[in-house]
């Protein structure tokens, strides 16, 4: 288990040497001994939309412009049809700015809805559930052997979470290759950057899989399905609205995925079984990887 | 591992037996058998502070009036010194309205802050920072036979994590003895009904510890001190600005607990080492519980 492979087969993988994202920190174990650990970084990071500011997200700080793009987008705050003039990343300010040919409908929006109700929190979710009416995933198929290939590939990369733990990934794949693995100390983040990489490089979401450390909230599957990608798959469990909206908006969605295991809760017609579950390798009880937290 | 024990010791323990808090699916598994699932519920649930809408949170659901008065508070939007007149929860409706006796000062910060930005979700980071200034945390000693003791109940009193998994507990504990146990799909919602809990009873905070299944983020850290509550001990890992704001506010912060093995990163001079970590059952490397997630 501890072997790792080249990450070649990836577009992006974490970098967890970076000294940007972690830091050394010394403390003491249960036997009073110093240690010193390697912990992930967390910085604020204020988003706007032209002149509006939208949101601060605390984020390990890498990616910020996918960040902020993938946000905006998965919050059905840029629209498709959205020229995008500029996204600037102001490294000292902590912010990125992202820029439009003309003001948003969002903008006006949230003016309006500033006025009635004075903030615009409560808003957010509310337009999340109305911007997925329009989306109409395709009915990709998903061969269980690409899944057990990709879990078994993601697992073994080198990555943050293995070097300092307390961080979630998200991992854009395309049969059995996974392309672009994001982390972030929130998992919605791992997933905007994701999205925000997709809309800066026009990459089509029609045949890709989605695979998560994190559970499949209704938050994770609403952002999925957002993207367009018709497959999500988690090492770990469901929430009941999370299985509504997947099986409600067209999505594939597998979970509690480790070893040789895994649960189908939507999407199962698009399944192709072509792997024998006996022949993959179980996992030991404890791998080192994320649990169903 | 497979035992329970009484609940006895809890003011307020998880119910997984409760019918409204998880949901009968069923799937497949890895050889295309059905498979019937426990899924824990996800609840929308809008909070108002008098009669501005707040926030709409994705919650399990059991609480609701806590979560809402636990929120505000841990927001710094209800200061010690408001009145708080009613809390009204409508489950049809899906809200909680706080109301306080006079307008709080956070609703005049909001209309202003609305007027210049025109969202208030940015703000409620800075707002945070704020309040954590006026914060001092009593120095209060933390004897790690309690740790121990406490840690060892907590992982086997039945929970919905271990019923349905998907799902964050976190519990106040007074020496050797947890008293509420909160569980809910973000553990800031499992803080915060914990929060609520302690502002309706008029609880006092100076000698209680908070445990949790989640990582030590800023947001945890900052949530325990504006609680008052001086010590913040987890089973998973930290990021740095976590331990950087625990160091500063004074926060005892213990992290990485399993079995016999802690780390403290802050707060070192509190600690009673008066347990011999080598008499304490170290933990098998997967006991069904959260890892570092």
């Amino acid at each position: 288990m501890g072997r790792t492979l080249d990450t070649s087969p990836y577009l992006i993988a974490p970098d967890p040497a970076s000294a940007r994202l972690t830091r050394a920190v010394t403390g003491t174990d249960q036997t009073g001994a110093e240690v010193a650990l390697n912990v992930v970084e967390e910085r604020p990071l204020t988003i706007y939309l032209n002149a509006q500011e939208i949101v601060t997200a605390m984020t390990i700080g890498d990616y910020p412009q996918y960040l902020a793009l993938g946000f905006l987008r998965n919050q059905g705050m840029l629209k498709p049809d959205d020229t995008i003039t500029g996204v600037d990343y102001d490294e000292e300010l902590e912010t990125v700015v992202v820029r439009t040919a003309s003001q948003t409908t969002y903008e006006d929006k949230l003016k309006k809805k500033t006025r009635t109700s004075g903030c615009a929190v409560g808003t957010v979710f509310g337009d999340m559930m109305e911007g997925l009416e329009g989306v109409s995933l395709p009915a990709t198929p998903v061969r269980t052997s690409d899944l057990y290939a990709l879990a078994h590939l993601i697992n073994r990369t080198p990555s943050l979470y293995l070097e300092a733990g307390a961080i979630h990934g998200t991992v854009l794949c395309q049969g059995n290759r996974p392309l672009v693995y994001m982390e972030d100390v929130g998992r919605h983040n791992a997933v905007d950057k994701i999205a925000g990489w997709m809309l800066s490089e026009g990459i089509s979401a029609d045949d890709k899989i989605l695979y998560t450390t994190g559970r499949l909230t209704s938050e994770m599957v609403i952002k999925t399905a957002m993207m367009g990608i018709p497959t999500l798959a988690s090492r770990s469990g469901f929430t009941a609205w999370g299985v509504e909206i997947a099986r409600q908006a067209g999505l594939t969605l597998i979970g509690r995925m480790k070893g040789q295991r895994f649960v189908c809760l939507a999407g199962e017609e698009r399944l192709i079984r072509d792997a024998d579950p006996a022949q993959v390798a179980d996992e030991p009880d404890r791998s080192g990887r994320k649990g169903a937290a």
